[in-house]
């Protein structure tokens, strides 16, 4: 039985996790992020206890907690290099959870541990593969032979930091045409956004005002309707999206490439179109292909993969 | 003891290189490449023979032979999938050159098989090593924990076939955009010609001229001399370039990567300013950072790679 944390800028959300990725319990606090890193920890630490407690287990039955942390993940020595949406720089976490509820302790940059997740549950096998979420960013996480695959300094796999337009949008890493800065839903509303001014009989207009806002559902609501300047949007967001993935099967040739994050919530709307422009632009034109699939854990992917990475660094 | 064999589209080279990857004696053959692919097969085997005899040593004293090939190799089973410029497919190039000499014979993809050669002479020790090479394409190689990197089928590590300009220039794989169509010297002498016809009073011009045609060099030389139309070109292409290394930085974090073919040979000229790019570009600002270097086998980076690599494979 493994604790599994993920922590993320508005919540820390907690869960005891059996053997095979099941939660048997979860449980939440608001992450309060403009607090000192001291404080979030101690409530992680806390959090874990708790829910170690509301599932009549102690500590004894717990065979590690794994964390999955946004920013640059130190594994080896269980630090959070950086955190930008959590304000901590070179913090200990490991070390501080470790005070609290004495048990070992394992670190995983977040988008790495829903990728171990998914794989986990989804990849078993794959000698290689790779996760892509496309949510308010666009992250990745590479499993190689099993294992994490977390380059020399533990930051590798930002995925979402490769330019896929040079001199393009600017992205929030600092560099101009990321594909973060093309496929994520931030990047999507952007894209809707400027449709909407350019077409006022758009019927993503009405579809945005009834919820409220333009979210990442608005152009594809409306391109399911008929209306032809989201069905635009639509596909051409999906080409970015498609070109981005072609580029890791291209590097990676993984067995299977698997696609969370809010709009994975498309289905085969998404999926479809996407293995179709794979098919067409892959350089492998000869050997077997790379299977690409719609991650099936969702929200709990944080939760299990930290839990599942930490019982593969134990085991 | 090791023979190494460097199979090209205009010459097929073969080495005797010892452990430390010293080549102790080498030959060439041109590959004919139109023939068919049995009596290339055949030759590979003559001239691996050749070689040995001409070092004093028999195959007795050799432990196996390693390949380098263009194309999509299989390791696994020693075929070649397709190669484009030799004409193969689905062809057991393993099994017919040890038709020939009894010896074992490992396959890789020519530019996996550079790759392993930089990695052992210039990166060994590296826990993540990845290989670029800017010739008439942009090949990449990439070993992790020792191993090359190949993918599931592999085809992996088509590091220039990753697009940096959606939807832009033509690339030979099919994709519009592809890195290899803005960083290879096919790419440079495509931009050097479009600059100089905008430009008839640069001295690219009368450089190409003494030349005899436009080359990977002659935007170079002429920025060299002050040429400031020449100076655009290099500076756009040194920023193609250093976009995609950094995509390759964000993506493997690697311990070390290095710059080989024949643009490398521009040494500093060409390395400092994409040393200053990646460091402003780069996602991760807060860990230890890239090493990235100049190649220094150049062109014995084939056979001592095809030999090392097979070293690997049988130890």
């Amino acid at each position: 039985m493994y604790v599994g944390i993920d922590l993320g800028g508005t919540n820390i959300a907690a869960g005891v996790v059996d053997d095979n990725g099941k939660i048997l319990c979860q449980a939440s606090l608001p992450t309060k992020a403009d607090r000192g890193a001291e404080a979030i920890a101690k409530d992680m630490a806390e959090l874990a206890k708790r829910v170690i407690a509301d599932s009549g287990l102690t500590e004894k039955d717990i065979k590690a907690i794994g964390v999955g942390s946004p920013g640059s993940v130190v594994n080896s020595t269980g630090t959070i290099a950086y955190s930008n949406n959590i304000n901590m720089k070179n913090f200990p976490l490991g070390d501080i959870i470790r005070s609290y509820v004495d048990l070992p302790v394992n670190l995983e940059n977040d988008a790495n541990a829903a990728a171990y997740g998914e794989y986990a549950i989804n990849g078993k096998g794959s000698e290689c593969f790779v996760f892509i979420t496309l949510g308010t960013g666009v992250g990745g996480g590479v499993i190689i032979d099993g294992k994490l695959f977390r380059g020399f300094n533990g930051c590798g796999a930002e995925l979402g930091h490769t330019v896929i337009e040079h001199g393009g949008e600017q992205c929030t890493c600092g560099r101009k045409g990321c594909w973060e800065a093309y496929a994520s839903v931030t990047a999507l509303i952007r894209q809707t956004k400027e449709a909407m001014e350019k077409n006022p009989e758009s019927l993503m207009h009405a579809l945005a005002e009834k919820e409220g806002k333009v979210s990442g559902r608005t152009a594809f609501d409306a391109a399911k309707q008929g209306d032809s300047a989201a069905q635009e949007v639509v596909d051409q967001y999906i080409r970015y999206v498609a070109d981005g993935i072609v580029n890791m099967v291209n590097t990676f040739q993984p067995t299977k490439i698997v696609i969370g994050g809010g709009i994975s919530k498309e289905g085969d709307y998404l999926l479809n179109p996407i293995r179709e422009f794979v098919k067409a632009n892959d350089y492998n034109k000869y050997l077997e292909k790379t299977e690409i699939e719609i991650a099936t854990l969702f929200n709990d992917a944080g939760i299990i993969g930290a839990a599942l990475a930490a019982k593969s660094e134990i085991e």
